[in-house]
């Protein structure tokens, strides 16, 4: 599988650095004769979009999605895919490529700087280039056709811990994660990370987060053991995501310190008139997966992200030459990188789940 | 990508059933003129091979792996990899199917059972066939193989957690790992676990664990951003082990709790007399990787394993006819499949940082 | 994709050497719940079984496959693939490695082996060893399994040129192929082959052949533009048999010298009272393919066989110290390759058709 | 591998349709540190370019080429690549898709159109969408950059046969090519294809030609058997091309026609004061590939182009409602889509050539 491509059969290949003219999407294997706009797109790249509230970077990007190819009206004179590559391009236009003349001396501990130097040989300094968080708009974009080949799937991430501090369980209401600049589906929660993430905003710290998706809907049967289990490629597209250090499915880490009693999803038959004759599962700590292949219940991973390196404070580092000196990161940055990752992990959760639709349809054929 | 295959250019496949009359592995693109025999790759079979002690299923399998092709003797006598591909094949020996009989009529809550079925249509039951945790022997094997691409990488695993009791960092002693069955690098740990998992295999109950990997000796710049990137593979391949349920690199979900400060790995110049001009790191709190790309730190992964679904306590269930049942795992399982699961880390850290070499090499040429 | 692996969704990998102690294929992706036995592939395999007659090599293999995994006995008792990986294992019996001591030694012009050398190195210079025409043998194998995924579709391959001596069009007969041990489709030819081949046999030269293979019942939608195209995949399948150096798609060379009139295949509507809403063709220049989509037409290819290079006439070439020697290649060989062709190009042709049907099933869903 | 992407470790993406705003390819895998700017592109794809001789379609199409990603100011100033993906983009500009109301209403023989809408349900009829020779824009972009990863080789691609009027191979050089609208190296057949192109386009009608490609400086050692045989994937991506059907590596098809003895590529030492190591080859009609590895001597290919099917005289056919009707192609058309394929022949080669490269340093490393 190539460098900058993901996906089994639906495959998407992103393009583009942070400070470039622009950056794109390459989405290939989609059905054809699905109704696709712009429209189904640009409300996904708005929930992501920087420069929103006080608690992401200021850069203003309108994040404004073409698409180039794959599409044509259809009999209804709707414009449906083509079943050819979807081609998404959005333009860079809010570069401020001063801010990065410290950057282009020195390492950014923390970043892929030192990194991408030691392996390229040198290195797009503005923003980071392709390690740039601006790569993951080109995902969302990709998602958003995504989720046309899985309408019967609905995906729901939002955060559930910024800093170490966690949401209330009992206190969850996803109708309030649109109320909030945080994805936050606890109203409480979200009054208290106002401070919190100001107070770091402030001072030019930054802060961790957990971001939580749940995909419901998902029928049994999608997933392909042992390579191309479900969970490894929703393992495989989290951890791709810029300041991701962790992927959890289900009850996770968690996991490991139940007893086989305590982890156990029994099972009962359908209910009384249920309208599918799916069984009933007493519990989800498995979070929606066994052997790699959907169950049925709703598929659940939580996903960490790092608080970001860009920071004011000063931080020992080395420049090209290798000598020894201090970094402080000026320029427009989040204070919390995980907050806009909820709607990234949401693309990711549907590219991965499309994907396998597909494959397990190639395999076995209509569900 | 094909369902059983998993790499870029070092590219393996697994096959076979638990309970069939062989399994293996086909390694490909293999560098041609390394020295292997079985001998380079029964040591690592020997240390996952079960029914070695009572903390392990009492299934005796001598697990002896045969090379039937991808090698010829070179000039020197020595048999050496010819650059095509590795075919290894370990036999079945101590099948017991008659053991599955009741696991054919119902669904074992939290095995792969119910998903198999709903996928394929109908399964190979006996020891869970294809799901069965002895696929891992194969990944092992070709583990192996990968190590000898890699001789300037030296990685160990090992057991840190076994339901909820976490080894001592201070006590830790990685000579210790191979004095207790646990693969433990605390010594008191390991005697404490002797209880705690003797108990829960009399109980016939099953405990979760963590194992921890560090690979040290990684060169700066393997990893391919951004979907190849070091860390998403890593991932992607640990969560396709059987029974993982979450992935960590570095400090993974405690970075999400740290401040930008607090999570800051500072550089300094290489120092005074260093055989290597590679600077150095104050903190490692990133695991060997930025941007996905390894920084020449040692990389660090952690992986959960839940507790076998396979225990003695009825469980409610349903039957293939969806009716209500109860049902009890017997047979011989692990009550700690964590175990077992660190020589299976390290095989997958090794076929990842071995493909990841080759990539690098490719793209970038020889370092 | 890696080196010793072909196809999509449906893909195979093949491994073993000629002189190895066996060799084989895993074929992956295979939809479950299709009754499959040994003695649905045995008889593909001793189609093209070497022996047989003094007109192909004497070496003696009984080729008989085994099936190591991915079967298991389904409700009905039958032996049913499971959708897990089929292990396929041919072991090699009649090996005569002291027939190559003089291989050792010196490069046999229009042979792999200063290619082999050249690349890895070293080589496995038993019979060719991966370069060897054994390998088609899991070709064979893996395509009597292809066969069943398609059973629509019916694959026939026939050799209709030997040394130039091409097969009359209006005598061909499909009923002759099995009369003769050319796989020729008209009985005249045969004859004449008779002479011309165990001539050659006998003055231990070589001759050259063209296989011609015809698939009927390929429905219209086969096929991925534009690097998956069905006529791009075939070449790729057809051109990596061993002595394979040209491939055609219906006219193929012939349409270069035609008119846009000459080449045109006119279209009418479905004859009356046809089984089918399928339009009727006047012609298929096009053999069965547009833009590299199947068009419900006959699929038709032919394929290139150069004369094997083992011949008994000395000819210049070098040892491996770059000295002037000359070679004649003693051991058993065919005297003519293209013969034995014949099955494998049709097992490539079911391999890459039934690939492409999963392909269209997983982006367009079932026809 | 996906539907529009093309290699193995260097790999592009094509997207875009004839009549769409743009088209374009993403290339994946290039090595960091090459000079590029559109300048090393432009003259590839003005060399394809439409509308420059009476010869060719008339659409007047610039094609010029912007590069969108993947390339930054080195420390010398030069635009380099970074080795990540460079985006390539190509705006249409002179669509007429008025010209296309007929072709939307019935299918023309041999075109893609009724493949197109069997498989999708409909199609982008305006200049066939996706399948037309547009997409090989994108080729010769992505072509060009891949050039500059084998300095080592020098790529040439000629007409060498129109209507079955083929050059005189003794008249044959290579200096003429740019001195006539053919790609022809032979400046007497240039003269007579002059009147016999120009007499096709008058009348309405269309002619196949057959185009050579020479690859010289390809080191031995390319190439991985047995399914990423170099010649393998020569073939599949020259019948990729729009309007191909056959391909052939050295003597192709000839060589069925010869025997062992003649077909033979004696090898002799290396000449006295040769600059290299490398035997001398005394004949070549392998065409530089032996077991599907490169042997040192020059790579050799031909490919058949059909006719266009696009001409004035009406032709039978079928409405989209499957009712009889007959069919002008109107509108701007090759007269000789062949003699445009020269420079696609030329890209095609150039990125098998890149890969393979980049395949080999993979496995066995720098040469």
């Amino acid at each position: 599988m190539s460098w900058n491509t993901f996906g089994r059969v639906l495959r998407f290949t992103t393009w583009g650095e942070s400070h470039g003219p622009a950056l794109g999407a390459v989405l290939d294997g989609c059905p054809p004769g699905l109704a696709l706009t712009t429209r189904d797109i640009q409300p996904y790249l708005d929930a992501r979009r920087p420069g929103q509230s006080k608690y992401t970077t200021q850069r203003q990007e309108p994040d404004q999605v073409k698409i180039l190819s794959g599409v044509f009206d259809g009999q209804d004179g709707k414009q449906r895919t083509t079943g050819t590559p979807i081609s998404l391009l959005i333009e860079n236009t809010d570069q401020r490529s001063k801010d990065y003349s410290e950057v282009a001396k020195a390492y950014r501990p923390g970043h892929a700087d030192y990194a991408y130097d030691r392996k390229y040989g040198f290195r797009d300094y503005r923003g980071g280039g392709r390690s740039s968080a601006r790569e993951t708009a080109a995902r969302v974009a990709a998602g958003a056709v995504a989720r046309l080949i899985i309408p019967e799937v609905t995906i729901t991430a939002y955060v559930c811990e910024i800093g170490g501090d966690a949401i209330d369980r009992e206190a969850m209401n996803l109708d309030e994660i649109g109320n909030n600049p945080f994805f936050c589906p606890d109203a409480w929660a979200a009054k208290r990370w106002e401070g919190l993430v100001d107070e770091a905003r402030k001072s030019g710290s930054s802060l961790g987060a957990v971001v939580e998706c749940v995909a419901t809907g998902v029928p049994a049967g999608w997933g392909a053991p042992v390579y191309a289990k479900l969970d490894a490629d929703i393992a495989a597209g989290m951890m791709s995501i810029n300041a991701v250090k962790g992927v959890e499915i289900g009850d996770g880490f968690g996991a490991a310190r139940l007893s086989g009693e305590q982890n156990a999803d029994p099972m009962r038959p359908a209910a009384e008139g249920a309208n599918t004759g799916d069984p009933q599962f007493l519990a989800n700590h498995a979070g929606g997966t066994a052997g790699g292949i959907s169950t049925g219940q709703p598929v659940v991973c939580r996903v960490a992200f790092k608080p970001t390196s860009s920071i004011l404070t000063p931080v020992e580092t080395i420049d090209a030459q290798g000598n020894a000196t201090e970094i402080r990161t000026k320029g427009r940055h989040d204070p919390c990188v995980g907050i806009r990752g909820a709607p990234v992990v949401e693309a990711m959760m549907a590219l991965v789940l499309a994907d396998h639709k597909l494959l397990d349809r190639a395999q076995v054929g209509e569900r």
